[in-house]
């Protein structure tokens, strides 16, 4: 069975040495408590559930699955209990508003525990992960009865929530949804359709479940303008006007999707057969209030990457160090000599080296990207209104598709290597490398493929602003590599980053200039041009992290290994994987022509 | 369920316009009947077979997987019916010996066969591919008491054959095998140990397996000159001296591998208790003997991957074509008007397109590289002995690195493709795009890693006969391109091509140097060398293909859609896929100074 070990230390690294968390989150108002020695008191406690909870109950969940048996979803043994013991650690309510139960401790701790969680059980997660969603959806948008009725619960687990968006002719594209909703006397309204892929649909964790649904209003304009949206428990809360104590609505479960990994999450089709519903916020509004869910189950996505991927790089390395195979060529860095069998540990193996770096460096460089991310989440929650605030937001904005696609296809890249890394060995069960593969397979799928993240990207973030958000950003990305470049062992380091951050200058360039009359261009460049950008965003926190370690190493000699790792991933990373920028930016501009010649037929 | 079209077209534009298959494998002694018309009589077929027969239990094969219970080991339903008819087809016996039963047809033909199997179940295909393995060792290097006995059988498919090296402790380095074999009186051997991996291991599809198992004689030298073949079936015949009538063998399945993919494929744990063997050519001769094995396998493994891509590729162009989201911009190329919905079908899109294109160059590519290689075999089968035969002989093995590993790598980007381009729906195993990729991952696994592959290309192949194989073969890829840099239109591909073969050129005499004092350097670099050599192959075949396509296409005008498609491809290979040679060659030749910095611990 795979380990973990909580990367504990990883963290504070980042928010000690890299982004000096004391002198930011605590200096907000309402997370003046959240010091450094808090957060960390927090993530020991998460670890320890992790580590003792979910990590006993991740391979056998997986094996075992969801099973949809006399109209009841069964989730695999021991996930019921996780859940009770996971709500009796107060868990759920971390980051939500004191006024309904919550701990009110910044966002960007409730980020870190969720990594954890995810490296414990993909699965697992995805239950309180979903109602995260719920509860900001009805905190910014619900009357004041439904955040009575709902939050408590949500914020205490006692409930969990979903989203229901998609249905079997509109995935990407919303525009078609055609789950209907009748108003009825009494306020609420009554909900038909069908709705596919939805995590957490229905399970047996809890007692409710809270659905947030998007559909049309009989007088709905066509098009994603004509959408609102619902809140439809499954069980009707006892204090709803004109509903009888607690019954079961109309909510049915159609099936149970078979899915490649992530099968301890109960994945359901639901039908909605006249279920009874409440509006949340304006009619047609619902579009606006989706995008208030999915971009925080987006930087979730973002974060789920990063937790699959480390425990992923953490079985590949105990694995390299302890199997041995063959004679490695003498190699002055190899700790190891070779032992008593005359065969050396695989880490010592260049090729395989070539592997863990990659992992390391694409594992370290994604957590810095998302905690960079979740910093700004802490602005935008203790400033909400205020110009910082709004930069914050407008900074997220930009980022958000990064976060969700490039992460998400550096963590299919980390956990295929873990299969790789462990030869036949990692393509069986017992192992768990295979089931990280599988459950990672779902992040590029899910809150908007990453297609549709690319085209987000760069029709609209990019011009978030008339591109002054977008200016912003690589100017802050310019001065890191300005200031790294002051460092003479880092001079390589920030001269490689600079070039890859003028050619994302450029290509920003160019897609404005395609913008009116090349939208074939544009749209073609998109999943490259995001590519590049991702790359840059990790090279930035990567000269970050090297001038941390830089500093730290001098001043905490005895601390020198783990500095020194740092190091020799930034230089792995500049050395290695930055360069894939000059294909991506080449692949970028070179317009849509070879895309678009062919027709259909001639494929 | 997902559909498949046996590429009998893509087959015979290869065969016809591309290879000038009528001027080379029926001018050979011994193929002179196995011209273009009856090649493709066969094809044709053989695409009923795997439409007809194995498509059908592909999909819930996969569902069901195989099981182990009493002692049996059960295979999927329909698998056995299939192998019989297979088996009423003749096509196991397609390219063997007509001395032992075969037809005698050419190695090509068989492996043309062995794609579209590959395409319709791979696991199905491993069963009666494996006894091609057997069937060689055999027909290579065993007794003619041993060839009397087992030959007709492997040829007939009454029995399948096996592969048994792999042990817990010995995967990619067989030195430390502890499999015994002791001399018994009579001239054979009993065999003791445990084998790891095997696939087709245990099954019910016949009544007799033939075990090939690589173990040490008493004697035996230490490391991998001391390994010796045995072959050891399941039941022995009974007409083998010294041996009761048709009795089980000691051999013991232990367990079931729990797989992430070719869940209807019986890979097993084999435990030797004694089991009673003969010895197949030399003792400590075993490596030798296996290597035959080993290099027609891995030549399999390339076509294997072509198959599992050509049936990605095929469902996701159909449903690019058929699912409608959203509103593409105006396309000079695309075929279809938004419908009565006001939708385009996905592949209007520019960014579905550049995944359709990549899966369209990569699986059209990859085919034209394994068929080159098949004809070599066809010379080498042909010519055994002469220098024709030799040359041949050569260039397959400077070339079955690159073909194994640069494909199965291709085949992991197709089915990742194949998966992402279906959105959530990939995910779900009704759709089969998932199990595609599942089935895939074994292919960079197995017949050796991927890793191990490099290494060979690196330490050995380029250097055979002191670079004049490599030589040769740059040399003929070199002509190509300067031959269709006199095509206009396809000068802008051939000048790419220069560039990247250039790198290939220079890449290689480095690796060379190095080869004396910097072999860190060298095994460093090997995975991105292969993965350059891989692409400047492709490109090769990809501009052949391109001059087959303008001249087809000026001769025929009627069939301009079809070479039009290939001209589309070409155009795109060279813009958006070879690119990535350049960053290969710079990472190849950056040295192995950024692998091997860190000492283990500081990972």
């Amino acid at each position: 069975m795979p380990g973990y070990d909580a990367p504990i230390r990883e963290l504070r690294f980042l928010l000690e040495d890299v982004f000096g968390y004391d002198q930011h989150t605590p200096a907000l108002p309402g997370f003046e408590e959240a010091t450094l020695d808090v957060v960390m008191a927090v993530l020991d406690g998460a670890a320890t559930f992790v580590q003792d909870v979910l990590l006993p109950i991740n391979l056998p969940g997986d094996a075992e699955g969801c099973r949809l048996a006399d109209g009841t979803m069964h989730t695999p043994k021991g996930y019921g209990q996780a859940y009770a013991l996971y709500r009796e650690g107060g868990w759920p309510a971390l980051a939500s508003a004191p006024e309904w139960g919550g701990q009110g401790l910044p966002p960007s701790l409730a980020l870190m525990v969720r990594e954890f969680v995810a490296s414990g059980s993909m699965s697992f997660g995805m239950y309180p992960g979903l109602s995260q969603g719920a509860y900001r959806a009805i905190l910014a948008h619900g009357s004041e009865e439904l955040k009575r009725i709902y939050l408590p619960k949500l914020v205490d687990g006692s409930w969990t929530g979903t989203m229901c968006l998609t249905e079997p002719d509109s995935g990407s594209d919303l525009s078609r949804l055609r789950t209907r909703a009748e108003p009825e006397d009494d306020g609420s309204y009554r909900l038909t359709g069908t709705k596919i892929f939805i995590s957490s649909g229905d399970h047996d964790l809890t007692d409710n479940i809270v659905h947030l649904v998007l559909a049309r209003l009989p007088d709905a304009p066509a098009g994603t303008r004509g959408l609102s949206l619902f809140v439809v428990p499954k069980r009707i809360a006892e204090d709803l006007p004109g509903a009888s104590a607690g019954t079961q609505n109309n909510v049915n479960t159609g099936s149970i999707e078979h899915k490649m990994g992530i099968r301890a999450q109960a994945t359901a089709v639901l039908n909605f057969d006249g279920a009874r519903g409440w509006l949340v916020g304006k009619p047609h509004g619902g579009l606006r209030a989706m995008f208030t869910m999915m971009n925080s189950s987006r930087v979730g996505v973002a974060v789920q990457s990063v937790g699959v991927a480390e425990i992923s790089y953490q079985n590949a390395l105990a694995y390299a160090k302890e199997r041995r195979q063959g004679v490695a060529p003498n190699a002055p860095g190899a700790a190891s000599q070779p032992g008593t069998d005359g065969r050396n540990p695989i880490i010592d193996h260049p090729d395989v080296r070539r592997s863990l770096l990659t992992m390391k460096a694409l594992v370290e460089g994604m957590r810095a990207f998302y905690l960079d991310a979740a910093l700004l989440l802490d602005v935008r929650a203790a400033r909400a209104g205020s110009p910082e605030g709004e930069d914050a937001e407008s900074r997220l904005a930009l980022l958000t598709p990064v976060l969700k696609s490039f992460l998400s296809d550096c963590a299919l890249k980390v956990t295929d290597l873990g299969i790789q890394l462990h030869g036949g060995h990692g393509y069986v069960h017992e192992n768990g490398m295979e089931q990280f593969y599988r459950d990672a397979r779902i992040v590029p799928l899910y809150e908007g493929t990453n297609g549709i993240q690319a085209l987000d990207l760069v029709l609209r973030k990019i011009g978030l602003d008339d591109g002054r958000v977008f200016e912003s950003w690589l100017a802050s990305v310019e001065d890191t590599a300005e200031r790294a470049a002051c460092v003479a062992s880092l001079a390589s380091m920030a001269a490689a980053q600079r070039r890859a951050s003028a050619r994302l200058r450029d290509a920003t360039a160019q897609l404005r200039a395609w913008r009116d009359g090349n939208e074939l261009d544009v749209a073609g460049a998109a999943t490259d041009y995001l590519n590049l950008f991702g790359l840059v965003a990790l090279g930035e926190l990567w000269l970050r992290m090297a001038q941390a370690a830089h500093a730290g190493r001098a001043q905490h000699p005895q601390l020198a290994p783990f500095y020194n790792g740092k190091l020799g991933a930034a230089e792995f990373f500049f050395q290695r994987l930055l360069p894939a920028s000059e294909t991506h930016f080449e692949a970028a501009m070179s317009g849509a022509q070879a895309l678009m010649t062919l027709r259909a037929e001639e494929f």
